[in-house]
């Protein structure tokens, strides 16, 4: 069978690549990014016409994804995400003798990853998934992602090159094609030992399911998307005509199709009918945008056909058309929003709703019963949250990143960055997508005891010929 | 229902408990630990009785328990766990302003634990699992365990007493008794974040089933024993009778009872009969000891009557008696072993089984085929290692601590201890149950954008008034 091919060069391929040094994976990260500027002017317009995003947009895109490797590439070198911890041993203790521990990170084994459509370079074949599995010494079998075909494949040659300039075996970094029934049997493979997933909360719920069954469980880390709730106060609302424009902006960013899109904003009831009209003139202004795929437009206008027709909803403007992407907004109350779930499930595209809140106290039950949220935004002043303590620390319990100003849409690529968060924002919210910590998803921690010198990795030789942070006796140090 | 009741408290206890200070988090601990020491004249000759366990050993029992607690109270405060981490802002960054982005580990929330009968301190109610979790800053509702009911409530009067003596509320740690059901009722539990668990392959991965069942899925970190085996070369087996007698004792120690005993050794097949022999005569010498329980004594036996019918084993110490763990002995070859998977699966006690091997790289395939362990221990010298590198590499997927001489049986309590392994050795390999980094398993990471300092923990506040250990704009330092 193809699959157990693929997946036989994955494992001899790991076995080869986990040993080079952090330098050498660094140099073959480097290569992948330089390859990809080195095709950009084919790749830029391949992926254009397969997604559907404006060129700026694109070439934008290209520069996060080899800007992102490039940080990986440092990262790995620096060392300290390898955890490396020292206990030396006391062969006079008693009653036992104290054994010597060296602790560090190592890679998981072959790992597969499914990239978005929304991201057809950041999030996909050479995306952030691909790339912090191959940083931490995985090799990765990727799923292209039907919806752009052509730019997957640009960007597999790329990395084909990369990987023969490094000398290293193409098992490494492998592509295969096809559907769901392929994606299933591929989590479902025994060589698989984690999973990388960008996509909807079906797609990633299925794949986390699967991957448990399995007679070896596996972790699958499916980053599944949320509605980012923004939460307004009135002082933040005083210049309600800017911030209606900033709420609009975020929302049809894009036509909406980012996992950070912030579908929701809780408004004081008082002033919630206003904000949303101002809103609604914005948006009346704002051209509708072709989708990513056929697919997508489709659920995004049964979405609000099916809203369209709860009752619970005043709708301050309706889609004008079904062909593009049209922005959308509706107005409801707190009790309604937190009563009907349906209100509170992703709709994926330029829809958001006003929410009008009575009071402080109304906001906190709100924030208690929210589900988990990549990211929750508060406009406030810092005087108004002062005594809001109770809110804080609510809202953090239900999200991955709190925003304090602006918009949750525009992800910064980093070391704090924390793209992640509670179910069903995630499968796993002890992981990031989304900046250097990515890489501790594809690692886990190995402790050797009393072994020679000779016989360990340079990262835990007793010299520290690598002049990483170490944990040594309890001290951190170089 | 009184379950809701409790973790209604917990969910309560834990809004206050989450905010209090590292240094108020390792007092408390430290109280826990000192409350214990108040109460050993009458703790330990009741957990004796209740376990079957002599006096020296629950003295050093209860020695290591107050050891990782006063360990873990350090190490909380030390804070570099938390992985703070800060990216300072950019306003002027064009064409977007960069954000100011803070990220740190935050508690997880209400933490399920499920103690050991084998550990009826270390692993039990204020064992590993339970101060790694309330180290973390989450609280913790433990079931006690009924193999030394008296022995769980005495301890967890004492946490009482210093959760009192804290302030704190009661909540923080509660202790709930019963059978399965009360367990799996637990898990369910929307309140619970997360489950500790030391146990039996079945109980374990009962747990781990059900909390991925749930409409919340939750981490489990069960530690399911495993049979840790010993791989010996021809140099390190030069002094058969005094190599024999080392395994023999790591085998019989505590009646088998670890979860790191040594069930079985790979020996060279010209020696592999001798070997036995020599490892038989000292079994012979050892009394059988009373089991935990007769729960577990009635396994045992169970799986020596099993093992006697199966007829690919040849006998060298039958167990002189099925009252108390008597030690036992069987001698195979590799190839039976590895085909006879009945053979692989853990004998909770003193029986194990020797298996000759006729080449390394009949050993290499056998490496590759194991089933994921706790440890691997390899007998061998040096010279004999330098160019096994494949045998190596093959081991480190296969384990989460390879030793390098000495008995996989006493886990030593520090950093740099690794505890825990692939599948089915444990639910999630990248965790470990002994040394500080168990605190890692009960939390997340968390940013706040563009948050006011004065609205931000100690931990990430920009003067560090907590002085520890941050990675500030890339690079690491105080």
């Amino acid at each position: 069978m193809q699959l157990d091919k693929v997946l036989h060069q994955s494992e001899v391929a790991f076995e080869q690549y986990k040993t080079i040094s952090l330098a050498d994976r660094a140099s073959f990260l480097r290569a992948i990014a330089d390859q990809l500027e080195g095709i950009k002017e084919a790749l830029i317009p391949t992926a254009c016409e397969e997604s559907n995003l404006p060129e700026g947009r694109i070439t934008g895109e290209l520069g996060r994804t080899t800007g992102q490797i490039r940080l990986f590439a440092k990262y790995v070198v620096d060392g300290t995400w390898l955890e490396a911890t020292i206990d030396h041993g006391d062969p006079g203790r008693t009653p036992v003798p104290k054994p010597d521990l060296r602790r560090m990170l190592v890679p998981l084994g072959p790992v597969a990853v499914f990239g978005a459509s929304n991201f057809p370079l950041a999030f996909s074949t050479a995306g952030g998934d691909s790339i912090s599995a191959l940083a931490a010494g995985c090799t990765v079998v990727y799923k292209g992602h039907p919806g752009h075909p052509k730019t997957s494949l640009m960007v597999f040659e790329a990395i084909q090159k990369a990987i023969a300039e490094a000398g290293l075996p193409q098992g490494v970094f492998q592509h295969i094609e096809g559907g769901i029934a392929e994606g299933q049997a591929l989590v479902q493979h025994p060589a698989i030992k984690a999973v990388g997933f960008t996509g909807s909360f079906k797609g990633g719920k299925a794949l986390f399911d699967l991957a448990n069954d399995r007679s070896e469980p596996i972790p699958v880390y499916a980053e599944m998307g949320s509605i980012n709730p923004i939460i307004a106060f009135d002082k933040a609302l005083g210049q309600q005509e800017q911030v209606a424009g900033q709420y609009a902006q975020s929302l049809t960013l894009g036509a909406g199709q980012f996992c950070t899109n912030p579908g929701v904003i809780f408004v004081p009831s008082s002033i919630a009918a206003s904000f949303a009209q101002n809103t609604g003139k914005f948006l009346a202004d704002t051209a509708g945008q072709k989708m990513l795929h056929d697919g997508i437009q489709t659920a995004y206008n049964e979405s609000l056909d099916k809203l369209a027709t709860s009752g619970e909803l005043k709708w301050i403007q309706k889609a004008a058309g079904k062909e593009t992407g049209h922005p959308a907004l509706a107005l409801t109350d707190l009790d309604t929003w937190i009563k009907e779930e349906a209100l509170q499930e992703e709709v994926f595209g330029p829809f958001g709703i006003v929410v009008g809140y009575d009071s402080k106290e109304a906001l906190l039950q709100a924030a208690r019963s929210l589900q988990g949220q990549l990211t929750i935004t508060l406009w406030a002043s810092e005087e108004e949250l002062a005594d809001q303590g109770a809110l804080i620390s609510a809202l953090q319990e239900k999200c991955g990143r709190l925003l304090f100003g602006g918009v949750p849409t525009g992800v910064e690529v980093g070391h704090a960055m924390q793209h992640g968060g509670p179910f069903p924002a995630t499968t796993d919210s002890r992981s990031t997508s989304v900046g250097v910590y990515a890489i501790k998803r594809f690692a886990r921690p190995f402790a050797f005891q009393n072994c020679p010198d000779s016989l360990l990795p340079d990262v835990l030789k007793d010299a520290n010929p690598l002049g990483i942070f170490r944990t040594m006796d309890g001290v951190v140090g170089r």
